[in-house]
């Protein structure tokens, strides 16, 4: 059964905002508007149940506004912190400027704040961030693998690249966004979602499964519109998906996490060329 | 006069390496050996002179292996903690597999360890990290104007797209690389430095030049293989680069950081064409 959870959410800021700019095509330069990608930061702050407090900041990230809950949800569920809705007690927008994200979790989640002072700290990196040591990084490489994981379809694969592309309103305005599309086995679209950061539209799409209380994403093949980092493939074991296909090329991590957690990776998805580079035995 | 920082440097890891994957052409599979960009993450730690320890974890940062020194005294500089060479007394590699740097500070550094405890928080943001609030990523664009900022020819902007792939080998090889390249006003190629991570590639560009002792880096202009974000305007703004081009699109905080700066701004350099974003009155 679905649980209700509590969320005090305000409109989203917008996408995408006019900026007066100058062409160059040519040698001539025109005057005109042009629409750009918002970038603003969001804070995520966490909090036990009851606490009347503001939360702790567990996160800063810079993000394009809109799905801002999904995406402190799946920025949680990525990091192992909540495991599913049922996790989570209640969800505020706060901030002058729908800045900031506060999570109350249920009664019987954990919360060991001495803990996250202890391993969190600051990292230029991308998900990877808040793990004590380089240890920290080498357990996330024995994540559990996948469950459910079936056969895929050269067809479905090649399907893909067109059926994302209608999910994507802001980069066709812009240029400047990345996407994360998942479909299911039929290459019927579920959800997508889009953002200055590769991570954050992943985190936002995951949030959004997890609000509809569909996690593990068994039976589903995630469309990424960039390059496969070890981040993107660490939050897609972590959110249960078999098979990820990448419009760029993969890192040398993220094929390794891939193999290790039974994970279909296909990589340069591109008309009807494409690589795969772990599981090549589920591609049909 | 430059001073000369003692650097124990062990033989970088490799960028790239052999991946057997199955390539799928007009349904056909084939087996083939490919070449991959190399992930692994890197520790940066910061000691204050004459400490014997370890050393304080600063950053667990994602990156490809190379110029890793260079990586760790970019990514201080871009903080804020070190201003120029003469602000590090010795880096030292470390770990079984060299992802670890180590940077004593000089005597008259100030390393506030409470302070950083305080600030630092992980983030799945990228540079905009280690913030104590929202505050702090207001306060960073309040950065101060670059100095030294001439105009710059459209003809320059024109001719560094070809300049700067020769500069790519490892994005040649794999296709899974950002760079940043920095040229002189003549169109000259100074340095270029590529990773996985565009803000890495930036890092190891600042901390080249760092090393060179040739900061502020007046009178070039930089050039971004990607999108430009906030965090990357922003380490181009604490090194002094008084214009920036990037071939994909800018975002808005990257845009309002540019005007606030003094930066010029160009996006989408393609060709013959491009976009001005801010400071036009600078192009010629």
């Amino acid at each position: 059964m679905a649980r209700q959870i509590v969320v005090n959410a305000r409109p989203s800021g917008e996408p995408v905002r006019h900026q007066s700019i100058d062409a160059v095509r040519d040698g001539i330069r025109t005057r005109r508007d042009d629409l750009v990608v918002v970038e603003e930061p969001l804070e995520i702050r966490l909090a036990p149940l009851g606490d009347p407090g503001p939360g702790r900041p567990i996160s800063i990230t810079m993000r394009t506004p809109g799905s801002d809950v999904e995406l402190a949800l799946g920025f949680l569920h990525g990091e192992g912190l909540i495991r599913s809705n049922r996790d989570v007690a209640s969800v505020h927008e706060c901030g002058a400027d729908r800045n900031v994200v506060r999570i109350e979790l249920a009664a019987d989640v954990p919360l060991d704040l001495a803990r996250l002072e202890r391993n969190f700290y600051t990292s230029s990196s991308c998900g990877v961030c808040g793990k004590a040591s380089l240890e920290a990084v080498a357990a996330m490489m024995a994540a559990k693998p996948v469950e459910g994981a079936g056969n895929v379809s050269a067809a479905l694969l090649r399907s893909l690249a067109d059926g994302s592309h209608s999910a994507q309103p802001v980069f066709r305005d812009t240029g400047g966004l990345h996407a994360a599309s998942l479909f299911d086995e039929r290459g019927t679209l579920i959800a997508a979602r889009e953002d200055v950061g590769r991570h954050n539209a992943l985190d936002k799409l995951v949030g959004a499964r997890l609000l509809a209380d569909a996690l593990p994403l068994s039976g589903t093949v995630l469309l990424l519109s960039g390059r496969a980092s070890f981040e993107l493939l660490q939050k897609a074991a972590m959110a249960g998906v078999p098979a990820v296909a990448s419009v760029g090329a993969p890192s040398s991590l993220a094929i390794d996490l891939a193999e290790r957690t039974g994970i279909l990776l296909v990589g340069f998805l591109r008309g009807d060329s494409f690589n795969v580079y772990a599981h090549g035995e589920r591609l049909q």
